[in-house]
């Protein structure tokens, strides 16, 4: 594969002029802040400069200047990622899209949207709740993140136990792509406008969770459904131990049950959302489930009670039922307020493997030796009824052998999620911190298809290098 | 695109040596049943044999040799489906897999199942039912058309509308490939066994709805459902006309209605099912709506009193509701019978466009617009609620003035369904018949995208050659 050819002469200053009358960002200290996602300690290069694109115009004539000067191209939305895929590269150009954040048409007759990347993903369900509609997927970092962010990570987050992850809710897109589909900075248009279609290869599902090595997503067309109309149930369950609580997960999907939402939060994280944000959480167990159910009428009250009685035949020490909306959103917001809280206290190394939910219990029991063995600081939360957990590894500040042992039980947790059928990545994605877990995973026949399919589509290499896959390396 | 080189030798003798000891079929009347799809009217080659394949070593071997040989590879399942996609090239191999009809696991811990192939649809759904599971996914051609098919073609169905596409419900699999993956005759595991997982490219979802283009699927891993606990309500519409039903049609999708099935027939297609199976169906009227609410509970009654409601209001001459198994049963099986039904009379041509629902009544129009401008006999089914119809276009057998007027007013539908801003096809697929169709649809640039995909991971053209996209072409 070619690498993007880096001439002698001064790029910078080249790009400069390729891109003048744009909004090019040089400042250090600015760029040093956008040259980053919340992926900690992964590689970050030098950035040449970042453009604050505002059209899919100005993407298209930035990607056609970096082809033809060899500068990769990185894009940005709002830098929550948390696999470092939307890190810098060497003396790369950063394509922020956050300011590219226009909702383009809400279309309730066709149960559809369509936005730019930037539009931030709760912004879109404010705007939509006002049609009596809604787009389910919410990763945790939904106040923040974008759409077109979500989109590159097949971002998933809590309800899409029951409705499913950001593939399910993109039908189309237009994205600027190079070779095959013509000169680098062309835009294309990938999918459909309709509920099915199956009119040619599903290139908008491959790039979807394909986290901008493939081209740059410059506007979605979004799958919407309609907003329910009751009030969600919360089922709370206390468990004196994190392996109880998974088991309870377990007995949920043995019986077919399907909460909107399952999500699990050990005592760590409660603490530490309850000292920053004092919601009035005082957990005194080990570990808390949570779910939500919206199944409507005496169907979702049945509902609600089976969940409580898989809890309680898992071992919980007790069980709450209610309707309580206000109550209900403090307990979802300790979830989704869970990583940041303990962000504030230092780096956080967050773990995303998925295994089979009847796997759930052994794994939580896994991830508690791995965290004894290394005498790693471990905080888990975990969309539970998913499979899909996050073990977060703690380090103070500058405390190098915290961060030694968070990255050995980092690299042992993998190892366990493989081990029990796992991924290595249940939503966060690749970027460049599950790079050699990916490869782990899927062997080298898989991986070689991977960088053929990265090849054929970006022959350049031009579209966030060394991220996900890397056939310069092969 | 290198295309498969033809030594100048007896290739049928070579394939015959290196297949020895398999069940290779070369007798020609077997042959030409196996020649072909359901897929009227499109091209079908002669086949040098067909290799009845009892493993996925079986299946290795086979492409193994034909790459050596540069013989091209026609996978197919029971053949059903409707586009040419699995018709013979000249001198292939067709590779049946319609005895690789296995379950291999359910498993109902984790909500899902690993099946060879073969097995066909609906017995997979019977097996599941005794387990309390439920596989969404029902073609029409459920009672005989197989999941490795379904998965190739991205099957859709009567309750896609609620509960999605095949696609949404293969996790991972196992197929045969070559090029990237190693010599040609490698099986690699794409996807994943958990519920979530963003490890790399979605190979596996690329894979699905390629047709066979891209390698052979010799194992899939499905996502199943609880199977519901309730009978299903069905609410039961009829129409002085197949515009007033589209009108109805749009109205639910605008009012936010997601019944688990909101299907359309018209008097035609009634007719030729009552006139072969005598179910007791005595339409009155130009178009029947056919709604089936599985949403349990006093939830779902109200569904369908609003479904009813919005039928009226789109104009419904009378409407009924029933929980009523029976009676429901007959006229689902109505539905599912017109195909079959109509093809008794002689050849089919069968539309499969889909458009934004509320397009639906527009589009209607136009089918009936078209069929009187070319004087072309149409009988109509539709899945409604996703905007999917299905016009199919008879003509009496040996009637080349019938079949040229089907064959104009084929084109002039997917014209229409372009305009309208839909897909030529929403679920049947591109095989032969809608190659021409995709490229107005996609246009070149996503086309060479696609073919750059297929050049990528099918470097000898070997797989399917000439369905979906054509390189060698291009």
């Amino acid at each position: 594969m070619e690498t993007p050819a880096r001439p002698g002469t001064d790029v910078g200053h080249e790009l400069r002029t390729a891109l003048d009358g744009l909004d090019l960002v040089e400042d250090p200290d600015v760029l040093s802040s956008l040259a980053h996602d919340d992926g900690e300690w992964a590689e970050v290069g030098r950035p040449l400069g970042a453009l604050r694109a505002r059209s899919s115009e100005e993407v298209g004539r930035a990607v056609r200047a970096c082809a033809e000067l060899g500068v990769p191209v990185v894009t940005r939305g709002a830098g929550t990622g948390l696999s470092g895929g939307a890190n810098a590269t060497e003396n790369c150009l950063l394509l922020d899209l956050s300011r590219m954040n226009r909702i383009l048409e809400i279309d309730a007759e066709n149960l559809r949207a369509i936005v730019q990347p930037g539009v931030i993903n709760d912004e879109l369900t404010k705007e939509l709740a006002e049609h009596g509609l809604w787009y389910p997927p919410d990763p945790a970092s939904s106040p923040w993140s974008t759409l077109g962010g979500n989109a590159a990570t097949n971002a998933g987050g809590l309800c899409c136990l029951k409705y499913g992850v950001t593939r399910d809710y993109v039908l189309g897109m237009r994205a600027v792509m190079g070779g095959p589909a013509g000169p680098y900075g062309t835009e294309v248009r990938l999918g459909r406008a309709t509920a099915k279609g199956v009119a040619g290869y599903d290139l908008a599902g491959l790039l979807v969770g394909s986290e901008g090595t493939l081209g740059v997503i410059t506007e979605l067309t979004l799958r919407l459904r309609p907003l329910p109309r009751e009030n969600p149930r919360t089922v709370v369950g206390a468990f004196g131990s994190l392996v109880e609580a998974g088991r309870a997960v377990a007995l949920c999907t043995g019986r077919g049950l399907r909460p909107a939402a399952l999500e699990l939060l050990d005592r760590s994280c409660m603490r530490a959302v309850e000292d920053w944000k004092h919601l009035g959480i005082e957990p005194d167990t080990a570990a808390l489930l949570l779910a939500r159910v919206d199944t409507p009428g005496d169907a979702g009250t049945a509902e609600a009670t089976e969940l409580a009685t898989a809890f309680t035949d898992g071992g919980a020490a007790w069980t709450e039922q209610s309707t309580d909306a206000t109550e209900a959103e403090a307990l979802f917001a300790a979830r989704r307020l869970a990583y940041p809280a303990l962000e504030r206290l230092g780096p956080v190394l967050t773990e995303d493997v998925c295994v089979p939910q009847s796997a759930v219990p052994d794994m939580l029991a896994r991830v508690e030796e791995i965290g004894e063995r290394h005498q790693a600081r471990i905080a888990t939360i975990a969309h539970a009824g998913d499979g899909n957990l996050h073990p977060l590894l703690l380090a103070p500040p500058d405390d190098e052998q915290a961060k030694r042992a968070a990255q050995a039980a980092f690299e042992d947790i993998l190892s366990a999620a493989l081990e029990l059928g796992g991924t290595v990545t249940g939503e966060h994605g690749v970027g460049l911190l599950k790079r050699e877990g990916m490869e782990r995973e899927l062997g080298p026949e898989v991986c070689a298809v991977q960088d053929a399919v990265k090849q054929a589509l970006d022959p350049l290499n031009l579209f966030n290098p060394t991220k996900v896959v890397d056939p310069a390396q092969a």
